[in-house]
């Protein structure tokens, strides 16, 4: 019965927390959560009716599942001091490769929830896909049925293809958030607040639930519209980066819809 | 009273329509609806309780005001082939400048809400922030009462500052998009669809009606991890235009987070 399988949970940040809540609630025993310190480990033990733990190397070692879901440069470290054989050792990162954990462990992974994590605020993980990957045909098994208790998109990838999801995450959200930075600083010597943008930028993100990027890409580059190119360059003349970026994304988009 | 203010509607595509629908719900007399053929003028006539026309020379001279809703390139010879004299004439187009009406018109202004529009697609202009400009402070102050009848939130903008808007809009918007079609192209030697992206999107956008762009930045140039930022340019070393892009907006959140 998979429902029973015992679970240690190291770390107690973001994702610890909602991963745990979750795991928790659908019927997962959680033994011990670690923490570096006793304070933020005991205060999520409490809510997952769990040990708390600082002593990394002292985890029990009866459990069946090991979640090590801490920093990513952390990582190395606390599983080199981790002293548990037995058991399934997975991982929660979305960059960090499966191997990271070959030279220690018989039965290890990686399940990876591709979202941004608050402590505070609770996530659905039915909505959230999971990105599983595994050392051994049986602990895909055990890994695909625990993603499905939890959520509903599993989906198993090799390390290289969670490299290159995490790099489409990058163009997607960070880069796009940069440019709403740039319209915020465009904004600026105006009397119009950034805010003012949001309900157009809601309904090109909506509109991505039915059509592909491509298909609802609009705007001057898409129609080839010249003269307001040559326009908004004009404008931009005195932010020299912001004009290299706008003349680079209008060429890319032109080429794409004009191949 | 202004609610009485007659109106004749010029155009019958996605912005007329939804306009159109929304005045004659506040309580607003569409007189005549025109479009290019008369088919299209009577599709929205029809639902406007109004007149439809093809005739654009011939159009009624007793409405209080004539919007054109046309495109941004149609809409000069449109303005020069009404004959009407009085009224308030005024126009839905984010990038073109009041002074179009100032040969042809004594009373006239712009009236442009920011966001896309479809024809079947019933939109709340409650939601919709709504940009104004007139030729002199009556027209102003009639298009801020019809403004606030129809919206919530209404800006007296100059032209200037609609020209910046739609450059921040820009992007915002169309830039992000093409973002997400990166993002779908480097996604697709894998299994993973980019729909698995969209959760993620929707929340990095959600972010921005409590955080500003620049406090929600994330990602590897947020925090100047340049290993990773050395293995996102190999990964792209086959795409030298993505490559560009990378290095181009990684440089420019660098400086932007640690100026």
């Amino acid at each position: 019965m998979l429902k029973k399988y015992k679970i240690v949970l190291i770390g107690a940040g973001n994702l610890a927390t909602q991963l745990g809540l979750t795991l928790h609630e659908k019927g997962f025993e959680i033994l011990q959560v670690f923490s570096r310190t006793i304070e933020s480990a005991t205060a999520l033990a409490t809510r997952l009716n769990a040990v708390p733990t600082n002593d990394l190397a002292g985890l029990t070692d009866v459990a069946d599942l090991y979640i090590y879901a801490v920093k990513d440069d952390a990582l190395e470290k606390v599983i080199n001091t981790v002293s548990v054989k037995n058991g399934i050792h997975i991982h929660t990162s979305g960059s960090v490769p499966m191997t990271v954990f070959a030279s220690k462990q018989a039965n290890y992974g990686v399940f990876y929830p591709l979202q941004t994590f608050k402590k505070e605020k609770r996530v659905n993980f039915e909505e959230i896909p999971i990105f599983v990957e595994a050392s051994n045909l049986q602990t895909a098994e055990n890994l695909q049925i625990i993603g499905e208790i939890v959520g509903k998109n599993i989906y198993q990838t090799t390390s290289e293809d969670r490299c290159l999801l995490h790099l489409s995450a990058v163009f997607a959200c960070n880069f796009s958030n940069y440019l709403f930075t740039v319209a915020e600083k465009i904004l600026q010597p105006t009397n119009i607040p950034f805010s003012a943008l949001l309900p157009l930028i809601f309904e090109s993100v909506e509109k991505l639930k039915t059509l592909t990027p491509q298909q609802s890409q609009t705007g001057p580059a898409a129609r080839n519209d010249k003269k307001t190119i040559e326009k908004h360059l004009n404008l931009l003349a005195k932010e020299p980066q912001f004009q290299q970026l706008y003349q680079l994304l209008s060429d890319a988009i032109l080429q794409n819809v004009n191949p």
